[in-house]
């Protein structure tokens, strides 16, 4: 019996993993639980997984969910009323619970990254769903993760893929995981990308791009900014730079393929030419159950992946000048230091600033361009917490102040060329 | 530096392992090798490969290889002549030399059986292309296997691609290989088969198939008789049956999924619904190489796999009116006992029949099929090797009485229905 904290309980990752500590109380059990301001599913939750320990974003929120835990009729009152806290020092106190093996961090940016930092600290396994946490802060959270001897699982399908694909190889032993050393016999990796909400668009027709085009995602059912970055292949570009920090290979040795059908969830080639794959349908359950039942495999009932049924996957290059942001990610990365942090930040301000339809689709790349290249000259390339941080706030204004310069480039009316 | 012993030299698989020696001179060391009628072949192999130990199958030519071996000038004498033997004793000598840490067993057919199991009581570890060796004789082999802790390495590629992505799991416990017990967290198996010569035909046009059509594979090269084989996809119900044995599994959980590119080479199931696959290019040198270095990877330069270069992947359940041979594996393996020893026995026959053209094709699965039925009254559950090497005798002569007899069935101008 594994006991689990999950950060982001009411989001996408922590309501997966609650459905599936739900379906397996032989094998999960909930100690801790983060949200937001969601409290109606937050008490819902409480009630159903009885955790010891709820920790709320922020503060403003705990006197009235106090309140409504003790104003629940006692048949639904859990059994002992959890140890309720708020705020940055509340979330780090969940993370680092005593009572949890494994930390699910399903927080949403960089918010996630202290409370992920503090379940490091305190010697926690953890599945990671927050991609932010290695992006921005890889050169942080390595060190941490080689100090205290907890281990990174990937909780998302592609690197899930890869690390399930290289079971069985001295990957695993737990010194080498994220380490940021290649594992022997590891060539190379090949991420999968569906190809986003434009895989059938041509560039000229990119001009015409909608928000509401932009969040029609093809396979995955996800939050509006990740389907973004998927049309946009950031999402990918961003996967590369989380692949190297936690498989430890070059980036000359992380690939992208389209694979429009979304049921190969990436590949590694090892160095006698074998290629491992690992399949499934297009469900983050699945890479979050991976993640919570490692290094074992746990019996569901989820429906069988038969290959005939499905009749033909297929394959092809990405075209790099319909995606721009993949090359801009390739870049940050091998820039390294704060670079991918700042790549990262001014990412999701520009992808806010298109859904407000502030700026136009085809110039999230451009801004992202401009505030990478002007942080080249402060560029730290062996960063502090701090430092991450504050690029991240400084890479956030520098987006803003960029589009309401309102430069010819950037606005919504006209489109980068 | 592993040691290698080659059984079956001169064949195709033996060519293969030592062009790998070849390539990888920091890695493997040839020891032994054994071999028929090409005295040429096997004069250069010992020339290049300096073995200890050299075993032909016929003493009567051990006299010429003796001669001609000391007749060589000078600079091409290996630096020692090796010990010389021959005969069934001869192969089991070489089989069970002393040095030899890898017996890779190449010999087609049951011929291979013998010094297999001689290796096996001898403790070395088997990379095994030998089919019939599990697939007659399994309940002997395993109990040999348990016995004396060696372990069987499967080096063709659908069972190596199996063996591939059960790295990790409790399988390749050195206890668990081959001793037919299931492995924890492995569902199914889904054994891809290209299809054969005649995946496009319909059954209909079978009845105008010849012996030209039949040994024309579309992906593989490969001997006539195992061509003839993946036609009738009597090959892929024989690797049904080396599957269960090798892995564990039993016959409902071991599916055969019709993959015309031959890229996946098999994919395993998980109990979690995870899918993981196996890819490369079809050449037997990876599978092969992988049973001579496992449980390490080694380098080699050979050919990327980048599926965007094939560009698709089909798949599709194979039709089994079409193909009677695929379900007569299935019922002979789970009668167990001898009967897959007459099944495969008669396969040989059956085929080796129709390449003298003296049955028609649609007739290979109707001579098993009448002689697997005769067999069942005197099945033996628990065999020793002597009731396979009968069972074996007499399936050969009945198939061929069956011929002679020439029933309207099976006789060349009929084609059964």
């Amino acid at each position: 019996m594994k006991a689990i904290s999950v950060l982001g309980s009411t989001g996408s990752i922590g309501t997966q993993t609650l459905e599936i500590a739900h379906e397996c109380p032989d094998q999960f059990k909930v100690v801790a639980l983060t949200a937001g301001n969601n409290l109606d599913l937050l008490i819902d939750q409480i009630k159903k997984h009885q955790p010891e320990v709820v920790a709320l974003a922020e503060s403003k929120n705990l006197p009235e969910l106090q309140k409504r835990l003790q104003n629940l009729p006692n048949k639904e009152k859990p059994k002992e009323i959890p140890h309720l806290v708020a705020g940055k020092e509340g979330l780090q106190i969940a993370a680092s619970w005593e009572t949890a093996d494994l930390v699910v961090t399903g927080i949403v940016g960089c918010a996630g990254l202290l409370p992920t930092l503090a379940a490091i600290k305190a010697g926690k396994d953890i599945a990671l769903a927050n991609k932010e946490t290695l992006i921005a802060a890889g050169p942080v959270v390595l060190p941490a993760l080689k100090k205290s001897g907890s281990r990174l699982l990937p909780a998302d399908s592609e690197h899930s893929a890869i690390f399930q694909c290289l079971q069985g190889t001295p990957f695993t032993d737990t010194a080498r995981l994220s380490t940021g050393v290649p594992t022997p016999g590891l060539r190379n990796i090949q991420l999968t990308a569906s190809g986003g909400a434009f895989r059938d668009w041509s560039t000229e027709a990119l001009k015409n791009a909608t928000v509401k085009d932009a969040t029609s995602h093809p396979n995955w059912s996800m939050g509006k900014k990740i389907t973004v970055d998927s049309a946009t292949l950031m999402n990918k570009g961003l996967e590369v730079i989380e692949a190297h920090y936690l498989f430890g290979l070059d980036y000359d040795h992380i690939e992208i393929v389209i694979h429009p059908q979304s049921i190969i969830h990436s590949m590694v080639e090892l160095t006698d030419s074998s290629v491992l794959a690992q399949m499934g349908w297009p469900d983050m359950k699945l890479p979050i159950l991976y993640a919570m039942s490692w290094p074992n495999r746990v019996e569901t009932k989820w429906k069988r992946l038969k290959l005939p049924e499905i009749g033909q996957l297929t394959f092809r290059d990405p075209d790099t000048s319909k995606y721009p942001c993949m090359q801009l990610a390739y870049s940050a990365g091998k820039a390294a230091g704060t670079m991918p942090a700042v790549l990262n930040a001014a990412n999701e301000e520009a992808v806010a600033l298109f859904l407000k339809e502030k700026i136009h689709f085809l110039n999230i790349p451009k801004v992202i361009e401009k505030t990478c290249e002007k942080h080249k000259q402060d560029l730290k390339a062996d960063p502090q917490l701090d430092d991450v941080i504050e690029v991240d706030t400084w890479a956030r204004q520098e987006v803003k102040s960029l589009v309401e310069k309102g430069t010819d480039e950037i606005t919504m009316s006209t489109i980068g060329e």
